[in-house]
């Protein structure tokens, strides 16, 4: 096995991050939320929004799958997700929603190359986003499903979404 | 909200597959196998195969993060993992472990599109894919990441390399 070059909390806070945040719309479980801080601690995400219902850190449930990635991503909570996604707008990032709906972009079919500050928001895993963020967000991207449940885990959705984010990072060498 | 197009569990099993197979090598959680099941459900995965310590349904643990994806997927439990791989092989599967090692191809920089069958192998939330698989498997593929513990989630790195295949799928129209 390879060495893992493993850095410290310090090391993450200094190092320079993708200009990617990741936007938590009300998420219900503490599991999925310190699932989701580990894949932004793995992905050298700038910035991770916890909106509405979401729980913040410290957190036992939190910490059981977040295993150490509250102490180095940068968090936030953002009570009002809406002023959230239009400050992040005002700010020059992209908004794009994770969510099935009619105006949506098929990942297979889209790139996130064009798109220099991006902002993935992922939803309430019954609801999805909200629908106020519908008309204000830049688009929607849509995992291609095929399955009974046409649904994935919020992880795992917010895993592969932002996974295309970084690697249009990883393409343009940033 | 567009409709889901959700089909039955018969609908799923009857409908044509995309030819790729998921080997899980002893996951221990069964949150996460019943995550996996999920997954390969939204993704028409062929086969999940069950090797050494990974529990198999009925299992109340699996269903739960399932979601009914254990009456969808096709499954079978093999004890022998390198017997597995080996089977596979000779039934012309390309097999890929999902694996952090020196050999790995970063899979930023690798393309599933050479290969017709497909076998993706994820390990053990500690100890990752078996030692025995290394001089087996075909090849091993790294998702490239850059934080303070260097591991996703098993299921979010299944999840991801497994989106990584079923996009090569869609690119050829398959």
């Amino acid at each position: 096995m390879e060495e893992l070059n493993r850095i410290t909390p310090e090391q993450f806070k200094a190092q320079t991050k993708f200009p990617v945040v990741v936007v938590l719309d009300s998420i219900r479980s503490m599991n999925n939320i310190g699932s989701i801080f580990r894949t932004c601690d793995a992905f050298n995400v700038e910035k991770l929004y916890l909106c509405g219902i979401t729980a913040c850190p410290p957190q036992k449930e939190i910490s059981k799958t977040a295993l150490g990635a509250t102490e180095s991503v940068d968090w936030e909570y953002a009570e009002d997700v809406v002023a959230l996604v239009q400050k992040l707008k005002k700010d020059g990032y992209t908004t794009f929603m994770i969510e099935q709906v009619d105006e949506s972009h098929m990942l297979d079919q889209f790139s996130f190359q064009d798109h220099e500050k991006i902002a993935l928001i992922a939803g309430n895993e019954v609801y999805g986003v909200s629908d106020e963020l519908l008309p204000i967000c830049d688009a929607a991207i849509e995992i291609p499903q095929f399955g009974t449940k046409h649904s994935l885990n919020v992880t795992i959705a917010t895993g592969i979404v932002l996974w295309e984010a970084v690697r249009s990072k990883l393409a343009v060498g940033h």
